[in-house]
């Protein structure tokens, strides 16, 4: 089975057309109603006493399996952020860790013998302590950002030695390895240990790195973003999903995963919050596969 | 046949790791080393009593006709410029336009009847001049640049419903549009006009809009960028090169082409000047189309 460890927030949104405010968000939230789409999936995280039963119900709608999403004393974690002109540049306006501050990832038993698993961005120390917790894991994939990188470097580059791969964007690839170009930048980053690492550049596409096999793919190209918030992660919980469904790693396998990822990300950015994903069915990303493959075909 | 229409330059180019001082370059160059890849091509532009003669023999011996460049008083064009460390960003620290700034086209009487014509960057009113001598194109391309689009936008407007189709970069096509997200920037760049639009994207690939037919294409990889002068140029020059071979216009010719236009491009960035491009052959192309193919295969 496939789990994800991360954070599950309110968020508040701010675009130059519109704004949401406390609207469900967080990297596991967004992971699963990607993933979901794939096949069932487990979530791993925390929330506080405001976090309304009816969005628990709604993972559950989702084929999702909130069983490892502990509910302690506290307020939920909230983020904010404000995306400038061109939705490609963000910055954060206000941040509350909240019960995330004090979480301590704990695996239900069933899901310590799982396969596939995302560490979505946390701590190092978080992402450690759910690696000592699986039992025979398949593939286990790891997101990081900048501040960890800055101020966790050593942390992060364990965790790195323990996972089959990353999912990072640019700029965090360029800052583990020192190297501006993205293809040097990849390849820098996978001797640090990770066998797969996968690079997002956003409206720009991703790029797959596994051994010396390099794949590249645009981004899907949506006209109207209206929210960016979350791609990354449906980016990778598609790509998740995709392979725990394959149920293999084979070479061909992470590069249709990488094509899911990508068709997912674009249906995310098209409404705020995970308004779009609830909308969507497998059948809609295969339509869009068909669509995208046209525009690739040379 | 096919002619392109552009500056013929000394460049001072400096990277962050190597400087090299006056050597050829120019849009026109840059194009005619690429399209002379696929066959034969006119070159119309100006040159001062300074230039080789060396330079215009190194032309010829690649297939290029120097027939419509013509020789005045004074000296040749002359730019340099500074890459910073991510290589995707320069700066101009020196400009002369020298002869460039008296240059007045004039087609040998052989290359009015050419069905294709690459209008490289020039002042509006040059490329109006152009298009007044040609007597059944084919297809004809321009650029142009944020400079004229900023300072003599009205004359950029008439030379787009004049043209057939624009090769220009990401920013060009904001500037011209006032969109930034690129595939609405491209839509509203063919409402003014051009049935072809081609936006570069450097270091993240292409997009080519026909009518309602997108097309995305990522960058070939290059690790190591050593100069990336000439890239856009070359790969105008690979694109129509591709499309005077083949004789037609089609969707797929056109789609061919700029994968032509991509892979000649990043031998170019691998060496200073045109250096790479004069090693190379259709043959080196078509072995990296191959090494490509393999990294876009979803």
């Amino acid at each position: 089975m496939l789990i994800c460890v991360g954070s599950i927030a309110f968020d508040t949104v701010e675009t130059p057309e519109a704004r949401a405010e406390e609207i469900l968000g967080g990297s596991a939230t967004y992971f699963g109603y990607a993933a979901s789409l794939f096949g069932p999936v487990g979530l791993v995280g925390v929330v506080g006493e405001d976090f309304p039963d009816a969005h628990l119900a709604g993972f559950r709608s989702r084929g999702m399996d909130p069983a490892g999403v502990q509910r302690i004393a506290g307020r939920t974690f909230r983020w904010a952020g404000r995306y400038l002109d061109d939705m490609n540049v963000r910055e954060t306006t206000h941040l509350e860790l909240n019960v995330f501050g004090q979480f301590d990832p704990k695996l239900p038993p069933a899901y310590r013998d799982c396969g596939y698993c995302f560490l979505a961005n946390g701590t190092p120390a978080i992402q450690h302590r759910v690696l000592d917790q699986l039992r025979k894991p398949k593939l286990v994939l790891a997101d990081t950002m900048n501040h960890w990188i800055v101020n966790a470097r050593d942390d992060v580059l364990s965790v790195l030695r323990r996972v089959d791969g990353v999912i990072i964007n640019d700029e965090e690839a360029q800052m583990l390895s020192g190297r501006k170009n993205l293809v040097a930048a990849a390849k820098a980053v996978a001797r640090l240990g990770p066998r797969i690492v996968i690079v997002k550049k956003g409206a720009h596409g991703s790029m797959l790195l596994v051994g010396s096999d390099l794949f590249l793919l645009p981004a899907f190209p949506v006209e109207e973003v209206h929210d960016p918030t979350g791609a990354g992660d449906c980016f990778a919980g598609a790509f998740m999903g995709h392979v725990a469904r394959a149920g293999k790693t084979s070479l061909a396998t992470l590069r249709r995963a990488l094509l899911s990822g990508t068709l997912v990300a674009s249906f995310d950015v098209e409404a705020f919050g995970v308004e779009r994903l609830r909308d969507i069915t497998l059948g809609a990303v295969e339509a869009r596969a068909r669509q995208f493959a046209t525009m690739l075909r040379v």
